[in-house]
């Protein structure tokens, strides 16, 4: 027998990993919930009909098909068999695969549901998704994406709501973060009066590397590309704006940086009149790589921390266009769950008491304390109390050293003694001082 | 463009039925929790060698496969491809799985990580599984598993611990249940004191269906299974046995099953000292079809329903044998979410309050009050109450619509009086009650 391995690019956790990586999840999830955003849920497996042709050419290779069952050659395109055509064949044997995003889906169930949600509709999505990408440090074919959009308003209240839950995500986990704003708007009426506008894709797709490969990286790749030289140089100099009036007056010529202008301004309107604990700061070199944004855009980065992005979205003007329900806008926002993680173990951020689940763990010395010592711990758990036992009294220095590995803050030890007088040895572990406790103190001490 | 579908088996959730299903799983977690067990978390996608020889040729068939990326009819088995054999060629253009349970996960884990965790080791996981059975009512391709098990253990405390946390998931869903318990070594025993222990696997199949086809069944279906009558009507007889007392008198001869009296007897020692909500019943007449188990059996019955076991699970003796490491006992119990969800709904145990995430939605009634209005809306989250707002100064008439078809309790109405009295107007939703109240009487309601 070899020894059982999981596939590259996925992952088992340990238990403490699930602890943290559950106190992530569930204070976004709670946060969601508290700004009204609804959870809803759809299968792992999507037909494949339904994701391919959404994440361009690359994206579909990237798509985990799933063969048919039973005999699947029987149906299976024979020209491509014959052929040896793989990408041909595919088709014919395989017609679900494991979703890319947790986008998609939520655009196909719109559709799908439409008569029976309410728009506008809030929703949120804490799933799995996969992608066959080389797995590299920090890039996993199996990864969670913690998602919320609102679709069905036009009004910037919910980008300044989303921009408020940002806030009170980062701040429930501690993050110091600075939230970045834009509006693709903005973007392309810079684009605009520097004549860059017909190749605006490729402006923006430049932009976006900005902080990565400076000025001069992007001049160079702009006029490989052939941008004019003085418009790229224009661009630069308008992009290093940080204040919304100076942009204005640069964009007056521009008709839709105009429109970007006043949605920031308006988005402005909501947002100035509420305080939020993290900076939130126009950035005009912020674009976003996906051409799907159509209006602001958001992007989250840790301070004292190298890493890239830790959340980002912005609003989009066709999220279900592609399956045939036209008009719907939505924005919408992806917390990077897994560099969530990252930096917090970076800093140094996750506290063992959030994460230690259980209060104590009983030891018995016999038998027969055992089963009283049982009694208790059932006891504990009725008052409400999490408490572990170990399942047997073992030699007690199997059992201390379990409780000291296990990370328990608190051994209850019962022997002879305890269970005759009823008062329990409560031995804390990290100090290792010892009392002698009776069930209701401990009951009281720990509710 | 056709109309976007789901693949067969699978299933969205409308945001109301996502609320009921996490009620579930939070509930049953939360316990799992207290219990001491750890949460775990392993891939969705196994390697296939993991998976197969697992569940037996028609468990094999059930597996999801997923297929090789890239060109993978260059490293296919050609002969297979040439004689068209879907069965043979699969291995060689899929390496990989979709998890069929839990338990073969968890075995591979406990191997894989063996240095990294204390044994015993109490684990939890709530996680979908996939499995391509034909779909039908109340059977779907995805759907969840919640299992607790404790490996490494022989000690009955394991399965008193199991019994009240079932008795306590129960009670906390409030659906009364019957617990009923029995031990495979009796079942053997019962066997062997009737002669038909060389045939012990097609007599506990046959004996599991006992409520579904009657003696009369059992008997004609043990007959022609070449089993001696009067040894049936014996075994029969001795099932109908309700108290462990004369069991243990009539199976004196059989040392496995005076083996499993001794442990149902531990078993009583310890679950006789603590009270439990939902009855505990010995039943030998319980089986469980899989072959796997050994000693203790749980199986757990909704009350007033009709409706299959809605919990159930057991003692195995060599849990990670399969994979290379041998004499890991363990018991566990797995929770038929998908049942329960099934049985409170029948019984109308969801209570809204318990589905309502938020306690109101605030309506304004002008732009002028929508900025105000998100201002007291996220002084309320700030106090921590969760409440939505509705994303633009809409028609009123169509605002309360929304209000009334999304359930929410209360409206808060914001127009010119509002912002300049500072007072609010509060609409019971249900009732239809109005009243005035300032934003700190809110903010007091609701914390």
């Amino acid at each position: 027998m070899s020894k059982p391995s999981i596939p590259k690019g996925t992952r088992d956790f340990l238990p403490e990993q699930v602890s943290k990586r559950n106190y992530i999840f569930d204070t976004i999830r709670s946060i969601f919930i508290k700004y009204g955003y609804k959870g809803i849920a759809t299968p792992v497996m999507e037909n494949l009909s339904t994701l391919t042709g959404k994440y361009g050419d690359e994206g579909d290779q990237l798509l985990f098909k799933v063969l048919n069952n039973g005999d699947y050659l029987a149906k299976a395109d024979q020209n491509a068999l014959q052929e040896k055509d793989s990408s041909r064949l595919t088709s014919s044997i395989s017609k679900r695969g494991l979703r890319y995003d947790l986008t998609v889906p939520f655009a196909r169930y719109v559709v799908m549901h439409q008569n029976d949600i309410q728009f506008p509709f809030k929703r949120y999505a804490i799933e799995p998704v996969w992608r066959a990408d080389r797995p590299q440090k920090g890039r996993y074919q199996e990864f969670y994406q913690c998602d919320a959009d609102v679709v069905g308003s036009n009004s910037l209240m919910c980008e300044a709501e989303l921009t408020c839950l940002i806030d009170e995500v980062y701040s429930a986990l501690k993050i110091p973060v600075i939230i970045k704003v834009n509006n693709r708007k903005v973007l392309f009426g810079i684009a605009e009066v520097c004549g860059l506008h017909h190749q605006f894709s490729d402006f923006a797709v430049s932009i976006d590397k900005l902080d990565k490969i400076g000025q001069k990286g992007v001049l160079s790749e702009l006029i490989q590309k052939n941008l004019p030289e003085e418009g790229i140089q224009r661009a630069l100099h308008l992009l290093s704006l940080t204040a919304l009036a100076p942009m204005e007056e640069a964009l007056s010529s521009s008709e839709t940086g105009m429109k970007g202008i006043s949605e920031l301004k308006e988005y402005h309107n909501y947002i100035d009149v509420v305080g939020h604990k993290n900076e939130v700061s126009f950035d005009a070199t912020l674009a976003r790589g996906l051409s799907y944004y159509t209006g602001c855009i958001f992007e989250v980065k840790a301070k004292n921390v190298q890493m890239g992005s830790i959340a980002g979205g912005g609003r989009y003007d066709d999220l279900t266009g592609v399956f045939g329900m036209k008009g719907v806008s939505g924005v919408g926002i992806s917390f990077g769950a897994e560099r969530i993680y990252d930096v917090m173990e970076e800093l140094g951020l996750f506290e063992d008491e959030e994460l230690m689940n259980v209060k104590a763990i009983v030891l018995a010395m016999d038998p027969e304390s055992h089963k009283y010592a049982f009694a208790q711990v059932v006891a504990m758990r009725n008052a409400g109390i999490a408490v572990d036992i170990y399942p047997e009294p073992a030699k007690f220095k199997k059992q201390i050293k379990y409780a000291h590995q296990g990370k328990y803050p608190y051994a209850v030890i019962i022997g002879t003694d305890e269970q005759a007088s009823g008062l329990l040895t409560l031995k804390n572990m990290s100090t290792g001082d010892q009392s002698k406790e009776s069930l209701k103190t401990l009951i009281k001490m720990w509710t």
